[in-house]
């Protein structure tokens, strides 16, 4: 600022104000220190790229499902971070399905965005390299990138499912069901591992007929749960992958005559008035994270592609310390 | 595509590959088919603009705060349509702030969207007439412009919450309590009408301190309930004014002794476990019919801008029916 001060003839004070268009400087002054700026190539911080080009930046964000509540805190904090850097956000969802997942990336590279953040539907992102190279950031959010190097954001998914399933074990369950999302997603994959790790460590085995892995949709968790608890030996404890799941294992067990204990991954709106214990994520640390992790590569910081990993935190409301029925 | 066909000198079922990106085609069939295209300026039903222009279309969606869940449904539902159409959506919230409204508004104008969905935080939109001269297609959805003629797609706050008064009113309440939103929001001002024409309907006065209009902040709120219950003749009923309202009423009641009633307006997930009474709006079909709207214009539907107005529905799930106390 000192240089274009000494460029343009005025004072730092009058540069701060062309540069924040603020008022009191006549049109001549201002022109000056323009040229001063454009011929000294002065940037003001991070919306270095938005000066340089010259035109609005903008951020792709790919979420999974625009309608689950877990995203509008995550996408909130990413747009308070976009907005602070004088950056849009452009929104879509992937609705799960890795084709779709990547038609929507393609079609936000060819709308030239500057950086991209993902929660990916898919397991394979080398379709991506040519746009990283061609110099789009990207971080990755929730779960990891398939089979390339990228920034990665994500909650604790393993140690929180773990802590879940020991709390569980703590009140006496021995026998604990899991019902999670598609294996193939990273975070279903890493929640049942955690269960499976606690189990053993509790030297607890586990009978296949407890382990529910598919679509989160009500109709599919629903039947799931009421076939655990009509067995000849039913589970007395249930650990639910994601909020979508808990939700609709709440809905089952309020009509439920035998009392079963839950743990849910993620807190939930109102979870507090229901007693659902829950392991919670903090949705807008990881938003917010992922987003000022891409604003430092847009500032041209370069280093390897690194993974953050966020914890979670189990919060006992009285579901999650019911004893084991019978 | 006949012409198109003519022009290139092939078969009907070669242009609808080439359009389709489909294979079967020679690098030179494809040439001659695309040069017909251009010279007969042909277009692909919806995709209109997008052909037109040569590049991904994208609409703008500015909603009041991305991590209000009543948000949700709505946004995926817009996405669902302008997917259907080929569309990018690119999405900021005002945080119900005018000047923030404006400022993301004419920023995706900057960035030239093709059309414009607006939850306004504002009540004056004429800083929108030279988009909107220019082609920039814009429906309001939730509330409606402001000082100039646009299309709207709204919920009718005033109907439901009418009828949200009119049950307590009928299960023997007098002493009824509106907390809302800031009274400059539309919404706000149409409940706390349709609740004053329910008072009315019956016969039955206001007192001043039954209403409380302002911030949606949890502080606020709470305040305002816990100063109405403590007064010599406290309300027996509360309608609150929206989601964010009835989440801290519902946690201010569930530690209260007396049993006060409770209407909400907006449903909210799990509202059906807790037995809260909501006046419901289907915030998908508000984003649904606001987005088919906004395409129908840029398929270049010509005709006077118009009011849609979707109906509520009350629930009732035993909050509402709670008698009056003492």
């Amino acid at each position: 600022m000192k240089d274009v001060a000494a460029r343009a003839g005025v004072g730092l004070k009058t540069v701060s104000r062309v540069v924040n268009a603020e008022p009191g400087v006549t049109p001549d002054t201002e022109r000056r220190v323009q040229e001063a700026i454009e011929s000294l190539g002065f940037r003001r911080n991070d919306s270095a790229r938005v000066l340089r080009k010259g035109r609005t930046a903008s951020i792709g964000l790919v979420l999974e499902d625009l309608a689950d509540p877990f995203y509008g805190p995550l996408s909130r904090a990413v747009e308070e971070v976009a907005r602070a850097h004088g950056a849009l956000l452009i929104n879509g969802s992937s609705a799960e399905d890795p084709g779709r997942e990547q038609e929507l990336v393609l079609a936000l590279c060819a709308r030239r965005v500057d950086g991209l953040i993902v929660i990916p539907a898919g397991d394979d992102h080398r379709y991506l390299e040519p746009e990283i190279k061609a110099g789009v950031a990207t971080v990755f959010v929730d779960r990891p990138a398939g089979r390339i190097e990228a920034d990665a954001v994500l909650s604790d998914s393993f140690g929180g499912a773990r802590s879940g399933a020991a709390h569980l074990i703590a009140h006496g369950h021995r026998r604990i069901a899991f019902i999670g999302d598609q294996p193939r997603i990273h975070t279903a994959a890493e929640r049942l591992r955690g269960y499976r790790a606690a189990m053993a460590d509790a030297g607890l085995a586990i009978d296949d007929s407890w382990v529910s892995l598919g679509s989160t949709a009500p109709e599919r968790v629903r039947d799931a749960v009421a076939a655990m608890l009509a067995a000849p030996e039913p589970v007395t404890a249930i650990l639910a992958g994601n909020n979508r799941v808990t939700v609709t294992v709440v809905r089952h067990l309020a009509a439920c005559e035998r009392p079963v204990a839950l743990v849910g991954f993620d807190d939930i709106e109102l979870a507090d008035l229901l007693g659902i214990t829950v392991i919670a994520q903090d949705a807008a640390a990881l938003g917010r994270t992922a987003a000022e992790r891409l604003f430092r590569r847009l500032d041209g910081v370069s280093e390897a592609p690194r993974q953050v990993t966020l914890d979670t935190a189990l919060i006992p409301r009285g579901s999650g310390e019911i004893p084991p029925a019978g």
